[in-house]
């Protein structure tokens, strides 16, 4: 008989989004007249833009024909996809080299595989509260997490413990679920940190797109030293509305040389390579093409609209908490807003309480870590009308 | 300094398709007048059937209005498809649940990921020659490898050694590369020996529209047992022409359930959805409804078309092996034609053999593990046109 990966067993349910999906269809179900407003999951609703669905078509109809038609490509992306990565890394600043850039099928695939490039003894650090893929793919393979702490005390950006020994860091910035996002000097620390420790930062950028203000950073190689230390995932799926789409991007720079046991040097950028040509095939032409669209000009001019679109959202979720005096994080350079549970409830008590009285879905932040009991996570991914007819009755429920 | 995973050390380099792109490269420059035809590499020529264009296109404007847009769909597949795949099985004679059945990007991301459900102190038997993702997969997380023999002897068809305890079984019909396929018999022989062993059979069944033959089992759930100890892998890449729209599936019968170390129940297809939900985020929405066209009963004949233009080359290839008395295995149920080196070359040596003297580029046998070394794989994957002029060529050199 096999024996199984018994890491697996260690895994907590994950049951968030479907016991928010069961509650709400429980109370949906006894009030069929009251419709429900759904700020819960962090899923777009534009549609893609016309660049893409441009790009979409017209590669569509190279497959249909034997002069243009294409089997596999490189695994690792292909050549006008990673330039037009590179470029509007460039356009934002900062300088990568096309060959660190791997396209995949997202940043959830990608942040979840990079688990296979490290040994099992590493002292990793994962914030808490985060978006839980980091944790669960580090325990399914055996591996033991330090969590830091993120908390009202520092605005969910935790820093630094220079007194502590680390390999691998992970960085969700803008923070997802917290909204929060470190500026450059806070990111200084951390590189210079990794650098002094020699350990690996694992830095998600996917919500990069909603910086607004030039001074803070889109990307951690905007810090000088992070091409030493730091290996960078994003995505379109909130760039660019691909979450149905599927495509994200991953950086790992040719900088990153570690030695082994026996002294030999190890490429992070090699193993990257050969985990990539091994185990995947590249990313759909069809859909690769559709990214390089959206990051010429005109594709970025057309996502920022949709962009625009949500952060106005988030502007009337942070406006309505602001007047009523709740407590948050985020809502301005992302499109998360945290903010803490009135009246002293804890999150599953708040979800509840939201349901009942105002019919609001939202995501309780307990599903994030121990540091999420007291606080809750709506998203502006929703109709501005709904937003707006949420935050209305958010103003009934708290006024004082 | 973080640890990282040192069994890439034991990788060997993956040069065999770059080996081949250099030496071909060379003979070009040096000599560029004389146009090579290639017969190597296992991919698709003819361009998507009409049904899938029609649908690529039907969904890229879904994407394109909010009222049809789709953001992120469930991470196991759409039921759309997943239906359409089981009533595909249902018409070649197989019962499987749809809920059993996990699409993804392609055969070769679940091929090389199914090694993260299992522990690593396993008996795990490959077959040699064979496709090298199931080898280097298992090389990745420090799992060792046991061969099982192909050979002229046992017509590269090997069967249980009963004396032998197994735990995981990889076998591949029609093989990869050899074109062997298994018969209901021999496959029924394995079935039963995974049973006695308690053993996991990984079927890779890539090739299984290549069948014509309905007395060959498409499927190892044709046959008895089977649900009870097989993993099966498919893909649309030869099928449906998906080499670069990327699109597979996996089915993960509920029967597998197998006991931790500590007396509980683990079940495979638990563990494969808890992979998937964490580390992949579903197929791109595109992609699927194109893969459900495929499988309806216009896709299946508009597929058939192209299947049979390929299956046209491969006895083109089988029969001017036959005539010029030089053994060979598949071609018939299979798109690869895999032939013993003649004059007693070994496989780089015919391989350089070949491209300087009839300018035909196919794949060395050594490629594909210690008993390929003094075979060659050719593709049926080319044009007509210059499948039948590089056969002509052999006949020239290879004439008694």
């Amino acid at each position: 008989m096999p024996k199984l990966n018994e890491n697996y067993l260690q895994l907590k349910d994950s049951y968030l989004f479907s016991e928010i999906a069961h509650r709400t269809a429980a109370y949906s179900e006894k009030h069929p007249d009251k419709p429900v407003i759904r700020l819960g999951i962090g899923d777009v609703t534009r549609p893609l833009c016309e660049c893409a669905i441009k790009a979409l078509h017209e590669s569509v109809d190279e497959m249909g024909q034997s002069a243009t038609f294409k089997g596999y490509g490189p695994e690792q992306g292909y050549a006008k996809t990673r330039d037009a990565i590179a470029a509007y890394y460039k356009r934002n600043g900062v300088e990568v080299d096309a060959d660190a850039i791997f396209i995949s099928d997202g940043a959830k695939s990608d942040t979840g595989n990079i688990t296979e490039l490290f040994g099992h003894d590493n002292v990793i650090l994962i914030p808490d509260p985060v978006y839980p893929v980091y944790v669960d793919s580090n325990t399914m393979c055996g591996n033991k997490v330090t969590y830091i702490s993120g908390n009202a005390d520092n605005d969910f950006l935790p820093m630094p413990d220079h007194s502590q020994h680390v390999d691998v860091i992970y960085i969700c910035s803008p923070n997802n679920p917290t909204g929060a996002c470190y500026n450059k000097e806070q990111l200084k620390e951390w590189v210079d940190y990794a650098l002094e420790n020699e350990a690996v930062i694992l830095y998600d950028s996917a919500y990069e797109a909603f910086i607004s203000d030039p001074e803070l950073p889109r990307s951690i190689y905007a810090i000088e030293g992070a091409r030493k230390c730091a290996i960078e995932f994003c995505s379109l799926s909130k760039t660019a509305g691909f979450t149905g789409t599927r495509c994200g991007y991953t950086v790992v720079p040719k900088e990153l040389v570690f030695t082994s046991s026996d002294g030999r040097k190890m490429s992070l950028n090699a193993m990257w390579n050969r985990r990539q040509s091994t185990k995947y095939n590249g990313t759909s032409y069809i859909v690769q093409n559709a990214a390089a669209a959206i990051f010429s000009e005109e594709g970025i001019k057309e996502c920022q609209e949709n962009l625009n679109y949500y952060k106005k959202n988030a502007k009337v979720i942070a406006d309505t908490l602001t007047e009523l005096q709740i407590p948050f994080y985020g809502g301005i350079h992302s499109p998360y807003i945290w903010f803490e549970c009135p009246n002293g409830m804890d999150s599953w008590t708040c979800f509840d309480y939201l349901l009942e009285n105002i019919q609001v879905v939202g995501t309780p932040g307990a599903g994030f870590g121990e540091n999420g009991k007291n606080y809750f996570r709506l998203t502006s991914f929703g109709t501005y009308e709904s937003t707006v007819e949420a935050m209305n009755r958010f103003k009934k429920l708290f006024a004082k």
